[in-house]
């Protein structure tokens, strides 16, 4: 099915019918004044819809699991929202009974405040782990927020600072295209940079082939659409659109507690509702997939201490599952990401840790190379196994540039995956190591 | 039984009937002269038994495997040898049929040069991956080091020297005990630094609750002793002591493709041959262990930019495979471990990785806290998934030290398990990316 996608602007208030906002409330009490904005980076957003939503999820698979978490996968059930209220500065995880209340609390008090009726809200946050919820400065946070809501660019680059942490770069995705005779949108926000390897699923329910180690620093993901579409479908979706973009990337490694990635459709758009039988379920499936995978990409490129981003391509694997092990211990090896750091074309590391991984292998038939981004041309460094003639200098300049793919076929199947990584830099340990003198710099 | 163990010098001669070398014969070819060793670091080391000695062996159960591995373990069959011929600054993998002849020839030319009966030799090997052995180096090196060999501790040091690669200190370490009326000697010396998480079996088949992911840098183990033991009770006992020692560390989480511990029994102790029925069997045991964790724990205090060392005590697991999955999660997760290097006490980090890790937790019953190593003494941050009254700064001391144990309690069931880790530190970072334009800086 051709897909004609343009990019347009506005993200997440470029569909009909959707307002954003975004203001600072002092989540993290810097003691700048409840509500004031004097520099400080917002850290509460609205998202709204003028009509009901269908509306679908995506959750951490964590154990652990925040309380935000817990309340939006409670909700998933209704299949219909209207607004959700998002926080950065706090992400009300492992804090127990006061932290289910405040989640509850910050849904009703926003549906409330914006007289929508009870359970047409959803929350996200995003923080510190273990800090309970400063809820006056919340409560602040979302009356201000309610009335600067608003549907220009601006009002929605507002609500995109607000979900950032240690994200360095705002990041919003916004495409139009034809369904038939009526133009649909679809508009993208999300946040990232660190503790991240998100394994999400719609019930938080582990499924097959998911790390059981990844990235760290939540990633948080909101999409607005104004298709028509059935619930189940979105659902469905979703799935797909999460599991070839956000449950592909690695910064870290870790999982977080408070990964979620939420999608309001409000049917504005006046098409036909999509149904599973619709042939052009496609067209907007092929659209999701656009946008989550453009939001995934801007998470790994933005992430802590990046220098380098690196797609792993794993081929020729006996199962998915192989496939995914190959690739994940890879993406995730401090030797191979310190080489990736350092230049270094170090496939001696990479045989490594495909050897460690969970996939079945055999060296003497594993092929390891380098090519441009999405490029079919492959500088083989390794074939079944053994050196070839591709000189050191050669192998270092494949792996100079900012961005590249690694090549890896394992020669035993047909089965593939795809891994969305990058290097571990001494800023990503800087970060991270925070200064427990300034407890402000302790990340998540 | 009560174990009376001495700690004595000599490493690996203490042992009646053992003799060391070590010298330099230029295998990374730095062009400073075969043989000569002008301030160079020793790369070749012979470890020999007067008398043929009953021999046990652990191995890598990384699919991709070394050449030096794979001889080893079709010689582990004959249960005898009586040298060991080591070099550091090769690691002889992924270097195909020419990297299993040079293997083979290391140990061939050994036993010819000291005048031994076929099948009396076994190699070892560390170093850069993927480079063909200088055999004429290596020839050049084992007859000047069987010209060297001696049974003093200066010969045992240069042997240890000699198969120490990113390693900033020797690891040498030897006990005397009583069998009876009969003293009974062991030593052993071992190397580690990066690419170091272990999982090591007698067969290199992949036993349940190993990592599937681990610590980086080649680790070598080589273990002498004087007592008489059967060799299927030697290999039994050795497989119990890595099992609690050398399968326990993570420095970097990458398993390596040269991972080896060998042991020699030469018998000349005079002692009765142990058996599985004997007695005093638990006291060799006991001293084997000992052995081993005093040699595992000093590659994690030296791993490459190492700055703290953190033993992770899990309890309270259903099953050991659960005990071992939320220990490795812990001490392998890039945000827990530079949060320790920042001396951050953030168990938010920590029950993160609890949370994602393949072992079955439950957020509310999970108790984390801190003692000095190896104190009963807890001071405990979270009881039951929630913070304790403990303050920030009295935990700050908790984890500010150089060593600290770090005790998680799933409170599900009765198993537990233990890992030996470190911090995550910039100069990890800054060792393993190397510089590409001095390849000698570019580790395995």
């Amino acid at each position: 099915m051709k897909l004609k996608l343009k990019t347009i602007k506005g993200c997440i208030v470029a569909p009909t019918g959707f307002l954003a906002s975004g203001v600072f409330c002092d989540i993290k009490k810097l003691g700048t004044g409840k509500g004031s904005n004097k520099g400080q980076k917002r850290d509460l957003a609205l998202i709204v819809s003028e009509a009901p939503a269908t509306v679908a999820g995506m959750f951490t698979t964590n154990q652990v699991c925040a309380a935000p978490v817990k309340v939006c996968m409670e909700r998933m059930k209704k299949g219909t929202a209207q607004v959700v209220v998002v926080n950065s500065g706090n992400a009300n995880a492992c804090t127990g009974k006061q932290g289910m209340a405040d989640a509850r609390e910050m849904v009703s008090f926003t549906e409330k405040t914006l007289a929508l009726s009870a359970g047409r809200g959803l929350v996200g946050s995003t923080g510190r782990i273990g800090v309970t919820m400063p809820m006056d400065n919340i409560r602040a946070g979302i009356l201000e927020a309610a009335m600067e809501l608003g549907g220009t660019a601006a009002h929605a680059d507002r609500a995109t600072e607000a979900i950032m942490t240690s994200d360095t770069k705002p990041k919003q995705v916004a495409v139009e295209f034809k369904l038939g005779r009526h133009t649909v949108r679809i508009g993208g926000i999300c946040k990232g940079a660190g503790m991240i390897q998100p394994g999400m699923s719609a019930t938080g329910a582990r499924p097959a082939a998911l790390p059981h180690g990844g990235l760290h620093a939540t990633m948080l993901g909101f999409i607005t659409t104004d298709v028509a579409i059935d619930q189940k479908v979105l659902q469905a979706a979703l799935n797909e659109a999460v599991a070839h973009s956000f449950n592909r990337i690695t910064v870290d490694g870790d999982m977080s507690t408070n990964d979620t990635v939420l999608v309001l459709a409000n049917g504005l758009a006046g098409n036909e509702k999509l149904t599973a039988k619709n042939a052009k379920l496609g067209i907007f499936q092929a659209a999701l997939n656009h946008v989550c995978l453009e939001l995934a990409k801007m998470i790994v490129r933005d992430g802590e201490g990046v220098h380098r981003v690196v797609t792993v391509r794993v081929n020729g694997a006996k199962t998915i599952q192989d496939a995914d092990a190959a690739a994940r211990a890879v993406a995730n090896s401090a030797l191979v990401k310190t080489s990736w750091h350092g230049g270094d074309p170090n496939w001696g590391r990479i045989i490594d840790a495909i050897g460690y991984s969970a996939a079945t292998v055999a060296e003497e038939k594993i092929d390891i190379g380098y090519s441009a981004p999405a490029k079919a041309k492959v500088l083989w460094s390794l074939k079944h196994g053994q050196p070839t003639k591709a000189t050191f200098k050669q192998l270092c300049i494949a792996v100079a540039p900012k961005e590249f793919d690694l090549h890896i076929n394992l020669n035993l199947g047909k089965a593939k995956a795809v891994m969305y990584a990058c290097d571990l830099t001494e800023a990503y340990v800087d970060y991270n190591k925070g200064d427990v003198t300034d407890p402000t710099t302790l990340g998540g």
